[in-house]
């Protein structure tokens, strides 16, 4: 069992050009007992945005705070609190923060890679 | 892909004696593509609680709205806006909205049961 405000949790920066002003909280993960997906914060500064790329997993999203879109492939979807977005895999997909004043700030849930 | 906002979901109250003031909208599950896991908005009124029960899968919680309790094998943890919750498989556990004006409003994400 796990219990914990988000806040709470270590904030780590996304490293490299790819993302900016962008970063992630664990919030439950392998290592709190959870064997099938991992619950993450994404938080992204005004101006800021995440990689473009694509990958095996699934993301499915729930926003928290803030206003942003999310880019994917060619197309523009609007990001506001209370906003459930599934983003398949193998999908090319960018969050971006549209905001000047206000954090942009999401749940991602993602499958959690067995051996 | 899909894109929505939660209210938008249908909302389908708990059915049974077990439950009261209390329902679920599916935000993204196996019917949008989700292969692994799904995204709910479960939704209790002041007064009102989910099941008490147990069940093999466990539940990945982040609370949106309002002030709970989960009450998890004899102890009480407080829910409030920003709060998340490991609760693993095979453990008794109960959502009660501890308010007595406002909804208690969380995600709760859950494995999707293979054939």
């Amino acid at each position: 069992m796990k219990h914990v405000d988000y806040k709470s949790v270590k904030f780590e920066p996304f490293e490299g050009a790819d993302a900016r002003g962008a970063g992630i909280r664990w919030l439950i993960g392998d290592k709190d007992g959870a064997e099938n997906f991992a619950m993450r914060m994404i938080e992204i500064d005004p101006g800021g945005y995440s990689p473009c790329h694509s990958h095996k997993s699934e993301h499915e999203v729930f926003v928290w705070r803030g206003k942003g879109e999310l880019r994917l492939e060619g197309s523009n979807h609007p990001l506001l609190p209370g906003t459930a977005v599934f983003v398949p895999g193998e999908v090319l997909h960018q969050f971006v923060n549209v905001s000047e004043s206000e954090k942009l700030e999401f749940i991602c849930v993602v499958p959690i890679k067995k051996p």
